[in-house]
């Protein structure tokens, strides 16, 4: 597929319009206008006509977008039409929570081992996925195919596991640890800094606060 | 404390910020010049010098800043200077991951109290917070302050619950059900939508991939 260089701000809003496009799709609404996907997504309606302009745009003068069409299109575009196979690193809370989303496998994120260093998880099976100890790592990654790399691990020990894996050529990591991994040009990173998003907030209710009085 | 519009970019940047920060203060270092600070973190040291100037800047010519001063003011530009009670909806295992991150703690968010609407976990501490059956969320909101609620349930019940801790005065939600809540003006979200962090991931990823061809 060709791609051209979209914004990083248009990639952040597209999983949102995948999210409502699926949503109007499960109802079976067929087809909707910009203005009433305005409405929905709390959007400016010439905001989504630009932002999916992007993609080539899949709106029709006077029809509107074809929810169907539009929610297969992004898809695509997201990446949602392959199958993953995804390894999770812990088997703490977190990593068991990204283990149990089932919405996750839906979308082709296929959980296919877990790793712990707790040797009295190892045998356990979780949601279909055996964990395994940390030390069979390496092994595992050798002999199996691992698409992308959940590290639900304490910052300390991110940097080393991700350089493992690394060097046995994993090219995407979902990190959750608070620290940012220092990786080649062509691996890929996305974060979930749980404390930023903390103080995201606390500073919105700080500042929304400050307003009130 | 007077506070002026700072564009979300900004307050995106600084827990980031803050976290190097931490980092430099706890290995004892006592300023950096914003070049320096900007090969740590792979921002330009203009954007660096531009972020903080909204803030009045903390630098000096020739100098660069002082770390410990800069953390403390960005910590407390964040809120991160008050103690927020937290409760957490939902105790499965991305509820118990919050619960048991000491991390938050430290920052002046604790978590008083865990509902979840599985009788059989009622009565459990985890990390010293106690869980509640869901049953008693609206007694005990009306008898304790709370000022942030984070929800780790599904999104079918994410709406109902929210509009319950509205009615009682909750002011700010840090929401991980996969939908927007719809909230008065007044009240604060701060969204983590983890699908839609790992739809970021595959497209990033697609895109690496079809680079590469």
């Amino acid at each position: 597929m060709e791609r051209k260089n979209i914004s990083s701000a248009v990639i952040h809003r597209l999983p949102r319009y995948y999210r409502y496009l699926g949503e109007l799709k499960d109802v079976g609404i067929e087809r909707i206008s910009s203005g009433e996907l305005s409405k929905k997504m709390n959007v400016t309606a010439s905001q989504i006509r630009q932002d999916l302009n992007n993609f080539g745009g899949f709106g029709q003068q006077g029809y509107g977008y074809n929810v169907e069409y539009l929610y297969d299109e992004i898809g695509k575009i997201l990446g949602l039409n392959k199958s993953y196979n995804v390894i999770i690193i812990g088997a703490g809370n977190l990593g068991r929570a990204i283990a149990n989303y089932s919405n996750f496998e839906k979308r082709g994120f296929v959980v296919k081992a877990i790793f712990d260093k707790n040797i009295e998880l190892k045998g356990q099976t979780i949601r279909g996925a055996k964990v395994y100890h940390i030390d069979e790592l390496e092994d595992y990654i050798t002999n199996e195919s691992v698409d992308i790399v959940a590290l639900a691990i304490p910052k300390t020990q991110a940097g080393d596991v991700a350089n493992i894996l690394i060097n046995h050529g994993v090219k995407a990591f979902w990190n959750f640890a608070h620290t940012d991994l220092d990786v080649p040009g062509d691996v890929v990173v996305e974060n979930v800094h749980l404390s930023e998003s903390l103080m995201r907030l606390s500073y919105n209710l700080a500042k929304k606060e400050s307003e009130d009085k």
